[in-house]
């Protein structure tokens, strides 16, 4: 990682101790991991940062928040499904829980020929927020950008005071207005539910990725700086899914690398035919040498999205040992893939018209 | 004017035909000073950029709406008088008239030696708008930037996409992130009402000083580039009160340079005797080569703030010819101001309980 860093960008961290070290980065415990679910039990955590103090208030039914965003530019796919998915683990583990629908956000930091206008944020903000609550997220846990109280914008200005430009060019590496704004509306994101008119000061949580840190690190800057006595807002970072091509991040921008939530079964099925493999070259040296599951991407979709461990440590295995052949991997990942897309967009269907509430205030 | 100008600086402008021709400014015409009021009496106005459009909608009696703007962050002295008297002739004259109280911007345009804190900021909001109501401007024509509705900030937000690095540096030779997010709320302050939520597209009229002139071209650049079709806004440049010191603008930044509404007898007394005056060295020869009232500051304030125009005139002979000593004009300019100024602060203490409710939304 370079201390200049691109958010918007994709890139591969690896992460060991010394990285680890360098950054303050912990890593999550055995005690943590009692916590279960397919985040621990998969091992999707990278690490944290003052994730013990989000922990021990969950632990001890004190407030705790949770907070993550989407910024509103386009069809969700598999890796913002990761997100939504350890959102809900810990909604289900009591936190109180904010999805935050970025429509100003994805206007102001997207370039015009993506997103031309804010009226265009807003419709993909209720197709986010539609997918959202068929993924089981609750109406009152989402918030759009656009519908908030004066009080987090003047909060998103109040911020602007407290930040240099040569610190925001130290950590992003440019000073594109848009994307600058956004990032303040991003940082009233994360600490806006520690302010007194909306509940006060409490430990919080914010699941990112890895390369997202300079962006944890900011927000926590702020808190040190700012008037008001506010915990240091605690963050998990998760692997990103990784795209269908070899050396890819599953991107909006890039479409053939990921696997939409509106895909339709034919896309799934094009898709993950074409997706890279860790097959051998041939059906022999398959069964003689056994598949490589690390690299393969059907079998990371499984690991990340389906929901029954046992079964996934099955296939891992099965692969390795080259007793299941790469045909048969992504027949079970299209198989899956389909029936659980499918059933969503049924979800997504019947949630519209509350989407649309939501977003358009009401 | 070079290139680069800081709005929050000070500093002559010489306003001749090649620096109107220069930055595309026009003079008023006859026919404008036929509104008459001291602003075309008394030769106050330097220049405007596209007044017409507003004028024609004035006088057809179409919506035209007018804004300026405080920002929340000191006593108001006889320059922001100047700027409300400009807004309250135009208010007279029968346009719809918007004044900003800017709290927000106050705070975070302004180093914390100056503004600590938002709750100075809004201390300070609400001396400002107890002052602008008694000087009669009307509640509904009174808004707190923190008080507006969200559609406005995400307006604020908008605009960040229109403008790059280079072009704001351009502009304001600077890119302190503060003054960054202030500036977007002043171009938010002075297009939103043309927005449809705000009432829709109309001519708008904003009165500033010439050097203030980047800001004026800043804001109808983005109309330029924004999703509407916005009125590029109207500005009228007025020459600002320059301070009590030779060579110095009137400046809150420096007590000694001005004459605030808050001032009392005592303090209006000692600073017009210390100021600078166009008086000869002697009385004799004040008698016999007459005295300067271009460079006097006692006449200054009169011209600016007297209601009488025959009497500012008469005053101008007076002092010119040498029969006025620099001791009557002073005298008749404490009196004046003492007098004013005391009736005034009498209107501030009625008006102080409904400018709280304005500033805290209640």
């Amino acid at each position: 990682m370079t201390k200049t860093v691109d958010p918007w960008g994709s890139g591969e961290i690896k992460i060991d101790d010394a990285f680890l070290k360098k950054f303050g980065l912990q890593k999550f415990s055995g005690e943590h991991a009692e916590l279960g679910g397919k985040f621990f039990e998969r091992n999707l955590l990278a690490c944290h940062r003052d994730f013990d103090v989000f922990y021990k208030a969950l632990l001890t039914k004190k407030r705790a928040v949770q907070l993550t965003g989407i910024a509103s530019s386009g069809s969700l796919h598999l890796g913002h499904k990761l997100d939504l998915d350890f959102f809900l683990f810990f909604k289900s583990l009591g936190a109180e829980s904010h999805l935050a629908i970025c429509d100003i956000d994805g206007y102001v930091s997207r370039p015009d020929a993506k997103i031309p206008s804010l009226s265009k944020a807003k419709e993909w903000s209720a197709n986010n927020t539609a997918h959202a609550l068929a993924l089981g997220i609750e109406k009152k846990e989402i918030y759009v950008q656009s519908q908030k109280p004066a009080r987090y914008y003047e909060f998103a200005f109040e911020l602007s005071k407290k930040m240099t430009e040569n610190t925001f060019r130290g950590i992003y590496g440019h000073l594109d207005l848009g994307k600058l704004a956004a990032n303040f509306l991003q940082y009233a994101d994360i600490l806006h539910y520690q302010l007194d008119e909306f509940g006060g000061p409490c430990p919080t949580l914010t699941g990112i990725g890895v390369e997202q840190d300079p962006h944890a690190r900011a927000t926590r800057d702020f808190v040190r700086r700012l008037p008001y006595k506010l915990f240091l807002p605690s963050f998990a970072f998760f692997y990103h899914q990784s795209g269908l091509q070899e050396g890819k991040k599953m991107s909006a921008s890039e479409p053939d690398t990921a696997i939409f939530l509106d895909d339709s079964a034919d896309a799934i099925k094009r898709k993950i035919q074409r997706a890279f493999s860790g097959g051998r070259e041939s059906l022999e040296l398959h069964r003689k040498h056994g598949g490589n599951p690390d690299v393969d991407k059907s079998y990371e979709i499984l690991r990340l999205h389906h929901p029954d461990t046992a079964l996934v440590k099955q296939v891992y295995s099965e692969y390795k040992s080259g007793q299941m052949t790469t045909g048969e991997l992504k027949k079970i990942t299209i198989e899956f893939l389909t029936e659980f897309l499918a059933k969503h967009q049924q979800r997504v269907e019947k949630n519209k018209t509350t989407a649309e509430k939501i977003v358009h205030g009401n």
